[in-house]
């Protein structure tokens, strides 16, 4: 599996096959983002739900994506300490990514390992990333259902609302439950919920549970919460439409993808020199020559 | 102008039409890029040389680009309010740009901005940018001459190297030289140089001034080795090199553009749909269905 996801990483030629091959054999796994502030206590909350996991029978398997990082494949130190007690679990599998980069980013990379594991028969697939600006929206694109984790005063309504998390979340869950503040955070992110658009009946009401992911307190509520959701899905058949979205935008991906390889290739051929040229002769404007590389990238 | 440069931020249709017809008049400024971390004295020193340039009897435009900033087209308030000695000068544009932002950035506005300066008849474009990340090397793609910045104790010889101003710079200014420190970070900056592979017979030889720029101290003499540095270009024909180059990253930035609009265009439409159900269905792989679509790019 770690093969396979490097192969997807540092986009391998082979890797076109590969991931053909693995077609029939995926698309069985439910795909759960976990996101939140640095210092919520994703790595704990991703170890307890491993543990919950297991304890249910499944195979997990856990990505975990650090946009900030150039560096993929090897451990985040701190992180992968805390999931040591899951190392010899053959039913396990954690890999960690970088989903900055040359490539893409997270659109390019994560379908590909998401799909691996899928492959590899996990029952679920935990993508947990740091929610920094833009990725935590990404992750929400991938999974089936998104977990937000906050802790009691990083978190208010306000701030979540103002960061974009209220949507993305079907799934709320204040972390360290046992901090002063945790009840305050709860109130103010259902009331926040109470305000927004997702009220009408037939709609998914995300719930806010407690947690203290240390001791494992509240997990199994939450991965109640989790199975229930995908429930709600498969049942008001919003599952299919989410992976026909996750679907698009993974061909979009591999296609810029290519789009920029090819243009690669432009510079150190002649073409795209003659049109500067041109260009600069003042035989053609920018935009023609834009043109003309536009379908020089589709036929080669 | 302001109008223009407005239409070329905002991808504004009736661009590539506009910029046609400005081709025939551009082509003969000089484009020098300023860049610098914060606090060296950009703004102060931009205002110095424009102060000299029009001493000189030059048609000077000025871009001010903040990468950091969403906003566009505004004055950024500090850096104007130091501008304004020259705000009534006719002979004389300041703009404010944005990089940031869904268009690409630097890559994308910056050089039609450039050009309609240049055919309004400015003698020299001088176009400013904090040194943050990459920025400062797509402006140093941008420009003929670029000058490097730099303050006592802010940025000795080993952190030039680090951030890989070594490279870009064509002449460095140790600009606040009343300072203490100052000659170390010139003898510092003269060293890392040395060491460089700039020391061959015919290259350019960055020299390192250094200027109280507040006071229009050494300016003069920067503008100097900015003439002949444009001189050099020319006798050895480096000045054509790097306007080459520079329009096949204008054709280029135009291309990515073109091609994301188009995607954006094909996400409303049905086939990017119609693909993505194709891959649930297993029916085609991504890479299959990704190739296709680069095809519906360029015939729409």
């Amino acid at each position: 599996m770690a093969r396979l996801i490097s192969l997807g990483e540092n986009a391998h030629p082979v890797l076109r096959e590969v991931m053909a091959a693995l077609m029939p054999h995926a698309g069985k796994a439910h795909i759960v983002g976990i996101t939140g502030a640095p210092g919520v206590g994703k790595s704990t909350s991703t170890n307890a739900l491993v543990t919950a996991l297991r304890q249910r029978g499944k195979r997990v398997g856990v990505l975990a994506i650090d946009p900030s990082s150039p560096f993929s494949g090897g451990a985040i130190l701190g992180d992968r300490i805390r999931m040591s007690e899951h190392s010899l679990d053959s039913e396990v599998y954690i890999r960690s990514m970088a989903s900055r980069g040359h490539l893409g980013g997270v659109s390019w990379a994560t379908p590909q390992a998401i799909r691996v594991l899928d492959a590899a028969g996990c029952d679920v697939i935990i993508v947990e990333t740091v929610g920094v600006g833009q990725s935590e929206v990404d992750i929400a694109g991938l999974a089936d259902t998104s977990l937000v984790l906050l802790a009691p005063g990083m978190g208010d309504g306000i701030q979540a609302a103002k960061a974009g998390i209220l949507e993305i979340g079907d799934i709320f869950v204040v972390n360290k439950a046992d901090r002063e503040g945790a009840e305050a955070t709860v109130r103010d992110l259902r009331h926040m919920i109470s305000l927004g658009d997702r009220t009408e009946p037939g709609l998914w009401r995300p719930p806010v549970l407690k947690t203290v992911a240390a001791d494992h307190d509240g997990v199994d509520e939450v991965l109640d919460a989790v199975e229930k959701h995908l429930e709600w899905l498969r049942s008001h058949n919003i599952l299919g439409q989410r992976r026909l979205r996750r679907a698009a935008d993974e061909i979009e991906a591999i296609a810029m993808q290519t789009l920029r390889q090819r243009m690669g290739d432009l510079r150190s051929g002649h073409r795209l020199a003659d049109l500067a040229q041109y260009v600069l002769d003042g035989r053609v404007d920018p935009y023609a020559a834009a043109d003309d590389l536009v379908a020089s990238l589709v036929e080669p």
